[in-house]
């Protein structure tokens, strides 16, 4: 994509309205732009990161074993007076009437419609286990919306939901989905790490928040140093092995993380093997048995002919919250550090001089080479100052910057830079591509 | 997918409630379940349906240069009170109160919002033009939803808008949208024909539907022969080379297209050259000059420092419910038969006799080898009746079916039917991956 034609309205100044560090970067660099409060619109390069992150999610999903499904936004408010949570959900759930006077409403979360889902089609043990997940906007009317699209009203959601014959089953795709999601956020190359969250009336050890760690997290942490160095995302363990994943998710669960909230000093390790940070709550996972399927009639027969009440788990993904959790993780004082995976773009090429011949031509075809070696590039071709294109290149903060001038090109070289690192080096033309890796 | 495991829930019976036979259809094929009067779930199935067409449409919009932005789904009324729709746009448009009493609005179309993003961002004839699209849920009220996603009330659709600095250039961006379009419908393998439609008070020639034939349309079209053997996609032509462009414009206003609202058999071709037929609306475009840019403030500097507002043009392809209308254009009493690109898989395979012990192995050898040569297969390996297995094949309607039985196991072959054309053949086990075709 060339600069000059990409719709990506940088800006210069800090915005006032935005408190945290990733809003603040999000509008600069173009990403995002506020439509009402706590809404936003994307703009293409936001958006791009938003579609990568939701498709590693998507992905890993469907290794687990989950099948998407898409719910509406607007649902009935018949549902949620079957679960019993519509007078009870309050202020945060966007309540409608439509042109019939009937109550609809903006679903904050979808446990009554994948319930009342399920139950319509499926009668038999035969048709179990199943997990039904979908990404889809869902609406909070949050009194004081703020931090941009960490705490915005109208928000992308991965949730899943799974469907069980019996407790055991139950903890099989709960496990399953705490697996899946280290991985997930493994992928999308940030630290997540899993902490023991409240079950309720429910009790046992089936909730888990995954929290990724952030200096300016919302919420203070304290996590066994264990967890800079155990593999999380159990390389080569299969989900059809319920054996191993059972010792897999003991020896996660059994190494300490909690937040402030349930952190316990007594059964903490000593100070010495404990790290103290902050983190931000970009996932949630939680069984809860029969609570829906018995207020709304989930069940199935079973083999021997009696009728179960299904059990089930719900699964939560913040994936529009991932996009500003994931800067906040991952920032420099000039801008974004984007992890490889859901980099907008491979890599940013300035031309030094636009106008000029020889570098115009080095530009176009250094950005066609790339191309057609299957990197995906932003060519800022603007007349614009240089300072400008590095500010702008640092803040959007794709991976690798590829700088072209006229005193590189005497030599045949341009400058690459590692955005992460900061470290750069000149690299003759011909070497670029093979310098940025395999595609 | 083992069917065995998948959530495709189908029905023998007809539903009630369902009028049309795409409507029909997708409730049978277990592709959809209705929430609410008009709002859907998509099932596993469907959702894969819809998300190759809308796959395909981002494609072509991205190809014709369009770029791809999210606008969320509610929008502040005061953006529909400055262009002055908000009083006129009547009962279908869902209107909320937010828990701060601000009026705010399920965005029914979002010429209002683009044209706010717009002006916010860009002040140069130097940004121009632009082409900004989204693929959105939208809702419209309908005081009486029926035809299954054909007219439901929350619907997918992509809706793009240009900005040119000139009439002139508006026009270039209308044109690259009206080859973009045919395009796109040609690759989701239905016939579309544009249809000169109503420019109310702006006049001129560029406003068109892309209808798509079907005997059970809603209205009925009439077109010159000459649009079952023009080249409509106008292969090697490219969306720079404006000239190219004009003429071909030009050639396809020509051949006569007309719906029943404004036919005029004097201007229309002699009887012996003209089809009438029904047709189902997918798609519209419309250039509508200033009348939003003038509203709300959208305008330019232009090269002489002048300012100018905005010249700009909307088109929208009706997503979900080209699920129904390509369904409407290609059925049988059977079921659907889904055009090769958008089939939900490349081939059903259905075990004649599950649980024994030859069929069950070479079913799964045969998936195991198609699933390596890239199809997306899916098994029938249910434990149920044969005819029960065909009748569901034919009415999920997979481009083939192959059918694994004792009998043509003793022959080393499989029988594999192609669904469009009813022909069965029996193959040898190790030429089925060639007999579907590369992938």
């Amino acid at each position: 994509m060339k600069r000059s034609q990409y719709f990506l309205p940088t800006l210069k100044e800090n915005p006032k309205e935005a408190e945290i560090v990733s809003h603040r970067y999000m509008l600069r660099a173009g990403m995002i732009k506020q439509t009402s409060a706590g809404i936003y619109a994307w703009l293409p390069m936001g958006l791009k990161v938003l579609k990568k992150i939701e498709a590693i999610v998507r992905e890993e999903q469907n290794k687990a074993g989950a099948q998407e499904v898409l719910m509406p936004t607007i649902q009935p408010a018949d549902l949620w007076k079957e679960s019993g949570r519509y007078d009870a959900y309050g202020k945060e759930m966007l309540r409608i009437m439509d042109r019939g006077d009937r109550e609809m409403l903006f679903g904050p979360t979808n446990e009554e419609m994948i319930t009342d889902i399920f139950r319509a089609h499926v009668k038999s043990y035969k048709d179990l286990p199943k997990n039904l997940y979908h990404i889809q906007w869902k609406f909070r009317d949050e009194v004081r919306p703020r931090f941009g699209v960490m705490r915005g009203r109208e928000f992308l959601m991965k949730d899943a939901y799974s469907f069980d014959l019996s407790p055991e089953d139950a903890r099989i795709s709960y496990q399953k989905m705490f697996l899946s999601y280290l991985r997930t956020f493994r992928r999308l190359g940030v630290k997540a790490i899993p902490m023991k969250a409240d079950t309720g009336p429910i009790g046992g050890d089936l909730s888990h928040e995954f929290i990724i760690l952030a200096d300016t997290g919302e919420s203070e942490v304290y996590t066994d140093k264990k967890w800079n160095d155990v593999d999380v995302t159990a390389q080569g363990l299969s989900y059809d092995d319920t054996a191993a994943l059972e010792t897999y998710f003991t020896e996660m669960t059994n190494i300490y993380a909690a937040t402030d909230e349930i952190h316990d000093a007594e059964s903490a390790p000593p100070s010495n093997e404990l790290d103290v940070a902050r983190g931000i709550e970009v996932g949630h996972i939680f069984y809860f048995g029969t609570k829906y399927s018995k207020a709304m009639g989930a069940s199935v027969q079973n083999k021997d002919g009696s009728i179960v009440d299904v059990e089930m788990g719900s699964y939560g993904i913040g994936v529009s919250r991932l996009v500003g959790a994931i800067i906040e993780a991952s920032h420099d004082d000039n801008g974004i550090i984007w992890p490889v995976e859901i980099a907008p773009f491979d890599a940013g090429l300035i031309n030094l001089r636009s106008g000029d011949a020889a570098c115009d031509k080095a530009c176009e075809d250094l950005y066609q080479q790339l191309q057609d070696a299957g990197f995906d590039v932003l060519l800022d071709d603007r007349d614009a100052r240089a300072g400008d294109k590095f500010a702008d290149m640092d803040l959007i903060g794709l991976p690798y910057q590829i700088i072209i001038g006229p005193k590189g090109l005497e030599k045949g070289s341009a400058e690459v830079k590692n955005r992460a690192t900061g470290e750069t080096k000149d690299v003759a033309l011909d070497q670029i591509v093979s310098i940025l890796g395999n595609k």
